[in-house]
């Protein structure tokens, strides 16, 4: 889009309602980063080209240097407790790591600062879009960062998922973060007394995309005409490496949990939910969901409808993580702190927002715009 | 629901937002009206059960002398100019009726007022239910009321529909008006002077119960994703009288103007829509809507989504019938006048109301409720 | 139908290719059988009606005799190692019953030798209805009828499940046995020699009435074409007891298998499949499932097709249990024995038969019934 | 895929079982033929791919120089009477013609004849992938051929449409013809009498690639348990060149015809039909169809299912076309004359077939097979 090579359609921040809003143009940003994996990101973006038709090979082929640029940015990551499905598809150097938690959050940390001070950034925001990770159940040591702080001194391991590390180096390290993946840790009380400690914002949880989406578009409806949701059944197929990842029960339910709290919360009764997860190798980089609703009218009638949902993951996810990152910049040059609760409509679990209708989580969004004018 | 013999759901007013509401009471109601066919409300209540299991015979059996009370408050309507299927449904009777306009108005006013009388009715809300009538090319005549008025007197019967007749007796016997049909010329400028002349306000125009419901739920979705909606078809499959009745392309069109207008408006340019309405009488009673998305997101790759909508007809209108009168009984009571505008969600072409987007219509009713504590 | 209240619609039995064909008439057919729970087969029916809308109540009513007649045929049945769910459905009396084996098989064969001789039947062809049971691993006692004999005498509860001992009884009393449900032990090696060593056929498993059998149906056009089949999925939501039975994983388990063995068999290879049933307690009787399907073209281009099917369980049911009886009773009359392959069409895991084929199966039918002549 | 470039997929003829079968290898086949456009072959193919994503533009470049071979074989055609959406397509060459039409039958068979010698052909097979022709109502002109002779001798041209004049040139240069769309004149009996007077075989009509071929693979069943279809209505949307000139009424009309007269046939009864063809630009080579089904089973209780079909045209069409190239020429080496009607199951109006049920359909082309064993 820098290079004028792509329209600029599916990013929010391009729509002509921040049309003179000062947000970083995209050729101001440079992107790097932490991988556990070995694959550059010209070939990643290929992968997802081939299963869905999504990056036309050309456009990499164009994109050649801007992908070896980034490339050289990206780090070996770290990722202890990662839980076997994920520690499977790490390189070996990684999976051999035996730093302790402290100083992998240290190392981490100067990773941030290096690249700010090599790419003369004036800030760098920090986007967590690991896969998804298995839950842990919160304890003391989730409550308050005196105990979080015991917990990594005493490098116990089975305390954190690697994403806490990076959100701990990111708050250490001045810099926001955004975490688009539901693992339950990351944004804990304790982290964010961290954050709140050293005055940088952060936001997530889970990047709403899909399904989810539009769920929390159309559940309102029910409401507004009194008709009675009985039950709500959403099927997810998708067969990338979120997809594969999630086959695991413990990742599935992490993801299941964030996408199945919405309906009462809009609807102010609980119908019967289930969501489903499943890998389909065959779809790549595509998603496909079908959710049927059966609710209840006037006497008593019980109608239903259905929707189904065929989009690509990265096509999806990509323009999200840019307007986001635009939008945080922004805040944070303005000094906002906190949870940035008016990014809601952006995620499946958004921190300290109380509503999971989109349309309220939009207005919010909204009147953070016009207050910036 | 008066009786406690069917559950009160479906209906906005008897959401626990309207608790303490001052909203007139079911049992305080009282139904009657015109109609040009001469089947018994028992007849086409047990129709519609018939066709779609939505209304049970043994319900309709219990409430045997309410269906009659209201059959005797049922008087003969008038239908000059309605177009050649609506007219081949009334009674020989009302086809052989050679009142003039003037002397048809009046005749209409007389009976809501006798019916007021009888009833000893504080105020009488007065519904158009018919079927959807032809448009009509909007002229002068329809601009002010003085031009109107000099159309009536002069007979130029095709200058109106019988629904502006029946508008017009409520506007003159001060009778608030609902124009829960298409029909272009009814609140036309002319008539909405009649109706501030006499105080009375009015709303309309369409009931919005299904697939332009689900569409203007789901509309406002895109927007704010910034993707881009390439197409937009929808498929409406429905059995009813109604669906009868829209065989006809004259009275089709003048439905599919209203459901069609939407997209442009939430979305701020116009993709390529279509609306198509087909008569399925094995459907009877029941609605069958299938909606396909075409849309473009980053990297300009295209998605699609779809959605199928299973309703009953009835059971979805009258319960927003009921809601209508009994939020424009207090309105009226509380001395509002002109377009009830706080009603747009509503309508599918909501009078006085700029936005189509289902939310921010919705907020509107909600504003409307708060300022009436 | 005998009695004219219901068009003979549904019945492959009515169709016209069986005109003139002597098979059993409705009224000299005569219904009876066990049950382990206590509902009438009148409350059963409104249950099905409620939750459906497919039998109305006045219908219930008006055979009201004829229900009262049935329930004075239906004696309380046993159910030694039903498995969990099953069993807690059963009535005390039913869970208390400590009878060894043997002398269940010899009470079971008693009472269809009382009901044939008290109703003076011509013939008495036995169906298993009942709920899903879960596997049983197959070993050396269910290889051949000496060694199931020794485990019966030895009352091995584990080795059988119920409906086989209704088989065994079946048997010995020259019955012919249809075996409805996908339970594993019911038709073992063994069983089927017992039938052979009685005379009398038997057919089955697992009625074919919903989503399998539009697998069955579609699936050879993807053949036809050469179009490579990469995934197919299926989603079945369902409320009814079967559906309630199938929510503990080794029932469920049971049905998958013989859902899910299908697609290669047609296709000569195997995709990815899936097949989930899911309790949707909303839905009642009625059944909704959603079928995903993923295929490779010319190019390899991938392409998809999708079906939702929504029918009701019972309907779709009870006519091909009137079905298979009647040509059953038929086949018997005539002396046939063994596996009826010629009904492979109505079931999803055809005995005997190698081809899924639903049309393939049809027309061993349409053989079957010219050769009848 | 003579080159090894693409698999053999979607190809019924590489399907195993016709492993050994002496149908022509891919590398013997040469294309050539006439078109009224100007577009290159490799051009349409960069069109395709880009609406679809099913043709990679690295596959047209590497086929560079055989796209460039194949355009020097062909030649410009003629377009009399083509109704006015094809003839605005034609090149103003093609529009300015003024041959007679015996002349440019002439000419059409000259063009075929020195295609044959040119690139030394044992055999040429001519295939009609012309748009969609508006029908003409047959006349004594199309009974025979004598009188059809004396129409094209007076230069009739509202007696004749293109494809019909190709025909004609196919069957005096003594090569067998394949109608692959729906127009009507151009197999008529006049047409089929001077193939069979000239010992050359032909068929037709109109290619079963999408929607149609899900229905006839369908409609079986619901025979099969004798459910009664009520309504069938099939909606398709599609973008590419055919769905432009279909949204010429009569065009229209044309291949609606051969997709509606399916169900009739397979069902022995007629529901209630419509065929919709809606052309929708963002869709490119993309096609679409959902179908709805309402029928009714055991006590008249209704129910319904749906199937939505995402295809892309090229991909489903070119197969067929390989296929019954390849088949056709086999046929013809053996000597067969007349229509060759063991090829119904690729046509949704087979010449001389009897039925519409694909299965029979495809029992015919197995017993064919199975014959030239």
């Amino acid at each position: 889009m820098a290079k004028g090579l792509a329209p600029r359609i599916g990013l929010l921040t391009e729509h002509e309602m921040f049309t003179g809003f000062p947000l970083a143009a995209f050729d101001e940003l440079v992107f790097g980063g932490h991988d556990i994996r070995e694959q550059t990101t010209r070939d990643a973006a290929l992968e997802v080209g081939r299963d869905s038709g999504s990056i036309a090979p050309e456009l990499v082929k164009r994109l050649a240097s801007d992908f070896r640029a980034i490339d050289r940015r990206v780090v070996t990551g770290s990722a202890p407790n990662a839980g076997k499905v994920i520690t499977q598809m790490a390189t070996p150097k990684v999976q051999r790591d035996r730093r302790t938690l402290r100083s992998t959050i240290t190392r981490l940390r100067k990773d941030i600062e290096s690249f700010r001070e090599r790419e003369r950034c004036d800030r760098v925001v920090v986007v967590n879009l690991a896969s998804t990770e298995a839950r842990i159940r919160l304890a003391a040591a989730h409550k308050t960062l005196a105990a979080l702080d015991d917990a990594i001194d005493a490098d116990q391991r089975t305390k954190i998922r690697p994403s806490l590390l990076y959100a701990y180096a990111a708050a250490t390290a001045g810099c926001p973060f955004i975490h688009f993946t539901p693992s339950n840790v990351t944004l804990c009380p304790a982290m964010r007394e961290l954050f709140d400690e050293h005055g940088v914002p952060y936001m997530g949880a889970d990047g709403k995309t899909g399904e989810t989406l539009v769920k929390s578009a159309l559940a309102p409806m029910f409401k507004y005409r009194n008709l009675r949701v009985l039950s709500w059944l959403g099927y997810n197929l998708l067969g990338d490496r979120d997809g594969f990842v999630l086959q695991e029960g413990d990742n599935k339910a992490s993801k299941i949990d964030t996408k199945d709290s919405l309906l009462p919360n809009i609807l102010g009764y609980a119908p019967q939910t289930h969501v489903a997860i499943d890998y389909v190798a065959s779809l790549g980089d595509r998603k496909t969901a079908w959710d049927y609703i059966h609710f209840e009218g006037f006497l008593g009638h019980r109608m239903h409808m259905e929707f189904t949902w065929h989009g690509c993951d990265a096509i999806l996810a990509a323009p999200l993580v840019l307007d986001i990152v635009r939008l945080v910049d922004l805040a944070t040059a303005r000094g906002e702190t906190g949870a940035l609760t008016w990014l809601g409509c952006f995620f499946k679990s958004p921190i300290g927002v109380a509503t999971q209708d989109l349309h309220q989580q939009w207005h919010a969004l909204e009147a953070w715009v016009r207050a910036q004018g």
